[in-house]
């Protein structure tokens, strides 16, 4: 496998998967860890992934899934050849597929009601007003610059199936935000789960599943805690990782 | 003290402060004592509790606030009989007032926008249909059969002051009934604290603050976790109940 400047190969964990990374660009967090744990794939089923940067989380929901299909979206050119590259190197080019387009557009590049799940960890951050390189790779991962938390909401809400389920990994403080754009667009909110570095600490990320024309009532889980001393994962978080 | 049958004296383990129950009615539990721990009545502000039972609520919070005025709504006259009582036996008269009301018509008992601090620790389950006494005492207190939910936001919404504050403990699987409501209310949510009976469960109660006319950002505190061992209590629970 030939890399291009500055990328790297990292090992996954799982299944003997492995990922092309830009050392220069943007790596992935635990955050897409996180939501690969909190997602499920059924057997059978159709996935896509919302902005899938090095296409982590098709890549690791293949691994660990059943599902039929799972399909990555990406804007960034240079996101999507490194995605399709991690593909063919892990030999699962006929299960995952990576596609250029910009998210505000998927409905127009992609079947309305088609896909079973979806999942997203868009970038968090806000429109980046004043960041040094709103043009760079790291900065349009990371902030909303080319799509708002509604862009993603509202095409997911066109692009799952009736009773199909979306999944998204965000920052805390946009929770409420996050509830009324699930609403206002039919997905429900039906799991809730905080993600807190230690235990005594305020939620650092928040994982949500909804359920398109899902009825009302929700179910918050068991806190996800990522640390039981420094520098010390606790038990849940080294088996989310595949190192238990 | 006189007591009425059925009724017995319980220690509150806070400034010598005792509460009237009726064995047979509908006793506090443990939510009321989170709910007065979460809540933060500051130096001067005024207080009301919409729903207050035994008044449960006011009296913890008057005896570790240092607030102006604290006052409890209350729709069955037996629990304001039994919480004016438990007033004066704390001799705490010229703070804590218990008043009987409807809450769906508490903006007409009480003057508009006029409280700093507003709790409530409202019924939690259905309508109650079918139950055998929708009339009971403790039907009322436990059901939404007198007012449901956004009776109670709504109330709340107009009683409080702006940028004034409103604490709420409730069920989580109405977590995003309770949010919607509250930002149709101009109530902006800005504190969450999810309440687990252990870590590695589901969340039994939700605490929630709002502000009047907040600015959207909510912060999602640390899980509070109740049992840390079979029949023992963590240590954040002891100290609620005064009892560390």
């Amino acid at each position: 496998m030939k890399l291009k400047p500055n990328e790297r190969i990292d090992d996954l964990h799982i299944n003997g998967y492995k990922i092309i990374q830009n050392t220069e660009g943007f790596c992935f967090g635990m955050d897409a860890v996180l939501l690969s744990g909190f997602a499920k794939v059924k057997e059978d089923e159709t996935h896509l992934d919302l902005g899938t940067g090095t296409g982590i989380i098709p890549i690791l929901l293949e691994a660990k899934g059943m599902g039929k299909s799972y399909m990555g979206l990406e804007i960034q050119e240079t996101f999507v050849d490194m995605a399709n590259r991690s593909v063919v190197m892990n030999k699962i080019d006929d299960k995952v597929t990576i596609i250029h387009g910009d998210i505000k557009e998927a409905d127009k590049l992609l079947p309305l009601s088609s896909f079973n799940v979806i999942t997203t960890n868009p970038p968090y951050m806000d429109s980046g007003k004043g960041l040094v390189n709103p043009e760079s790779m790291k900065a349009i991962a990371r902030h909303e610059i080319l799509c708002t938390l509604e862009d993603v909401i509202k095409s997911a809400s066109r692009l799952v199936t009736v009773s199909g389920r979306f999944y998204m990994i965000h920052r805390p403080h946009r929770l409420i935000d996050i509830i009324e754009l699930l609403r206002r667009y039919n997905m429900e909110p039906k799991r809730l789960r905080m993600v807190h570095s230690y235990i005594h600490k305020d939620a650092t990320m928040v994982l949500i599943e909804a359920v398109r024309n899902g009825k009302p009532m929700i179910k918050v889980e068991s806190p996800l805690i990522i640390y039981k001393a420094i520098n010390e994962y606790t038990d849940e978080i080294k088996q989310i990782y595949g190192k238990i």
